[in-house]
């Protein structure tokens, strides 16, 4: 029995809501239980030094938690002049996971920057990033779509993320932070709506996992996936219906 | 006729949501038109170097914008490696607005950290943040004083504050960001429920003012303070009630 | 009777030395009792980005103590790798206070820094800042205006700026370090030649002040800008004739 | 046909010098084909602040590349002031794998510094430095033991690491540059000797992955490692007898 | 002939003003020719760590110029974040220069802080602060010696600077910028008041110089040295009669 | 006697690798008894923007220590987000030493990035640096050399360095770093193969030196530069014979 009383296979109830803030290109709070994150994608009319004059636009990922929205109050990464690894690693991965759905080409010379700040953190807030992050990233390329359509539609995919792992030998899909903290096996997934991996980061820091226990563990966060991209399907509607037609 | 077709001493909407956060001791979503803050006290069980051992107390504030809070997308600070200057003076006036009203004797030897976290930035935000976070704080106190009575109540009186300004040669409280750019002249007033004077800022960057723009400008702040501090007292109900009792 | 045996409404004596160091093209040490600066204006011929092809140019203030003219030693920002909130804060005070005055399309693409450097510190380091960078800022600007007159010559008014405050409840004139230290509302005002406000900065940290208290330290300062302004004039002399021709 | 002739499943040239430096605990030079990286372990006699008193030890590790380690002269870190993103994830990597397999109790309180200075990079930096810093790490454990034998052997299995990928559609061991910078999907891979997995990291940035691509990698990749454990062995030779003795 | 007129081994006019500023233990104004420096010495009470509980003192430095004491402005420090080289290379060369003739035990466990801050820099910048930062430890060392003597006086010697170089084939003492900055040989010579050498440091950057040079140079520099030394002699006065009298 | 059995005017056992690592443009590992330092020389082709459309080159160069390269771990410079002083010191004079002996007209706009990092530092570290740097610029300029002949070959001689320092009262060659750590004078001497000086360093912190020392110290070093001179011209066979030849 979870801490939470749900069952091993079963997510937090997750809620997306669209257009939380008035500026951003693409603005979403992503709601998984408790921990609650708002994902901006603003666009931006110029790309890093390394794609000048290519044609080719980018992604690129924020990621930062308010100072309360953990159980004690973490400093501000400018107080120790300093982003942590934990932080730069889960900006890292944000970025990756959006644009390997994305056609950089097709986007054209813009960078579009997705920020996830974390409001409230109660376990999964980086699994909880890419889903949502990818619904403002829609939001963002629809816009322009709307105002002067792409050639080639960018989204290839849908792309979410779950996190899964093993707590007092128990496979578990979704972690709060209750579960995060004891789990001695813990794995972020990524994938796409068609089933496909973009990401498998699996750590057994606290003690070595099995082939078994891996395999295992993926097909949870395969399931889990599958309820997310219904989750982001749903809350997209009609705006999702572009989603693959620029495949080439 | 004012952009959103307020009176010249007419206050936007004022939305103070308690409790909006989980793991603060104080946390307010403070929203006044359409800019919106969160605001969180946290409570720290020891006090910077120069108070260590005076059995004194400290409140200290950081504030920020998050990224996309504007109209177009602002840097974080730890790009940069630097704290803007406006940051950083509408931190120190937030901390000594809530430390005038608060007895740091009362407090004993901790820490209240106040943070401002700007959602959504529509003008005020550095007012929105004193007026909110006071709630915060008071929260936060009471939670404290629940647990272990003070011996005497800290917090002497309310605070809040509101901006004033000349626009187009007229007076107006509570300036929108479409009024704010357009001002010549631009004060920030922060009061007591007693009427009296916390913090005066006033500018003229673009051209000085009389001292009878500067009376009409006080007139009119001093207006919607009032109105100011009723909203703060209508969300915090019974819980205000030890607010003065302590003062000696 | 005040620890220097000053009355109420007095300024300390106040010593302007033009041409103090010879490299700048305005440079000044101003002494303000004990409190001494070095102010220098030093003329860029390019502006900073966001003006960079509007014709219009900019002026920008550094402010900064020397480790040792304080009565303990204060580390240097750079070991810090910090800039201390207040000087920050002062800088943009100073900034904005000579912006006001000087009509920047007039001066054309030119950056003026001004800094402020402070030998020796004994309260009333910024107003003595602003008033001694005020003469600094007409010598370079005079010396741009003999090697090629501007047509519209650009300072439009004296800016010079003095402190007032409440210590043991009466009102006081250009407090001393010893007097700032027990004053318990504290005020810098800057204004114009022509007894018009460019800034009101009032704090009551310690305790909350009246509308009277107010007034009747705007009206000390008042009397103490007048003096003020008319100690640049008498160090000015001919040199400040063309301030204000330029008007528009 | 790969780049420089290997099979599919075949190790580049390892070779592990013991003793590389004079000074540290251990030190380690690996090379694994063209890629040399330093690796030392130093013994500090102290912990990091969050487990003062708690009777537990710590490992940690810094990763560099040496400027012109790569084919591009790439900046230090302290010329931008940042350690690149990149950089932490690697540190962060080599730090849980060598702690998972370490009984930082049995360490007592000691800090085990790793350094891994990358001489020559021609992929596979962070899994060769992961294998290289584990003989490191029993070499000055050895040293404790040796000086004054751990009631309980703190290293518990034996770990390295291997790298997997997808290019031009075929699974290959232990990708050199040119083939890394090829690879649709590029996976790192550590294990202990008992074949277990302590972190698995697989990224399809250019491409998703299936299910059937990741278990041939991780098959691949288990069959490395084997290897790769093998080689650790030889070199330790009577070194390594005390591996697993103290487990509990 | 000099730009200046002066011999070839002519020092400039020199000039030292004792108690410049009220604050600090020694405070010391010195001008040589054009180039002028505050040099003030800090006493306080604790050592770095690594002297703590050794019964020794420390004397460290810190150089730094006024932005405008420069012919173009130089920005500041922190502007950038990082001390540029220039600026370490010379404070550690101050700080060395000092503590050779300071007796550290006898100091006991005090840091004395030398800070140099250039006011106007025309050529000698670091020999003019090592030459007035004697004198104004010397006075803050006779602070502490009046209020409580030392068992032994910890001042050995008198210490002092200057530089000589090869402009135009020609050997010759303090160089001024104009010459400096034609210099193909440039030396810095720091000695003691009994003719011996504290440090030595010659540069050819621009051409290789031969030991025949280096000695002409290395007379020229002494001869400049006892000029220098009798001119902190006829500043002190009687305040220098205690150096030397603890020598063991 | 020595700590090692040499004799006072000796080196100790020099051995320069060329072609150490694959990238660099001159790449060298030199070892001077158990001093280790890789040096590479690598090319970039633009110039600071202060030479830029001057024609002329550049040489930099950068010193670092691995963090076990000495007895105790000296913490990377990013972890205090600050170069320390010695190092500043260090590469600057790196720097000098090569630039002397370079025609950096003769190079046109490209900059020559010289990376010293120090694997192993048993004292002299920074004159192994120069000796090591030179043979490794050689190899870059021969490179560019070959590909396309300059008109004038830019390096006018050799340079390398030695240093000497006194130790119980004797002059000696080379020190280690026991002696190093025992001398009470200490001087680095870089010269040419011409036997002219480029830079001359000496300090006398722990206690002052003659001129007779001077003197004799000053001969020591030049007996070890002539030996340090033929161990690179040893150890570039013919590809030292365009040295020199383009004076003018």
């Amino acid at each position: 029995m979870r801490v939470d009383g749900r069952r091993n296979d079963q997510l937090r109830n997750v809620k997306i809501t669209r257009n939380y803030t008035k500026y951003a290109e693409g603005s979403v709070l992503i709601e998984v239980g408790d921990t609650k994150v708002i994902c901006t994608a603003s666009i931006e009319d110029k790309v890093p030094p390394f794609l000048k004059g290519t044609g080719e636009g980018w992604i690129t990922s924020e990621y930062n938690m308010l100072p309360r929205s953990t159980q004690t109050r973490k400093p501000r990464d400018i107080s120790k002049l300093k982003i942590d690894g934990r932080t730069m690693e889960i900006q890292r991965l944000i970025g990756r996971a959006l644009r390997s759905v994305v056609d950089l080409k097709a986007i054209g010379e813009k960078t579009i920057w997705i920020d996830c700040d974390v409001i409230q953190a109660d376990g999964g807030t980086r699994t909880s990033s890419i889903t949502g992050a990818f619904v403002a990233l829609v939001d963002a390329v629809n816009k322009l779509h709307k105002q002067s359509p792409f050639d080639v539609y960018p989204i290839r995919n849908f792309v979410s993320a779950v996190s899964v792992g093993i707590v007092k030998d128990i496979k578990i899909l979704d972690l709060c932070y209750a579960e995060d903290s004891m789990a001695k096996v813990d794995m972020n997934i990524v994938m796409t709506d068609e089933g496909e991996f973009i990401e498998v980061q699996g750590t057994g820091e606290e003690s070595p996992f099995s082939r078994k226990d891996l395999d295992e563990l993926l097909a949870l966060g395969e399931k889990g996936i599958k309820h997310m991209t219904q989750i982001q399907k749903d809350v997209l509607k009609t705006d999702c219906l572009w989603i693959g037609t620029g495949k080439r």
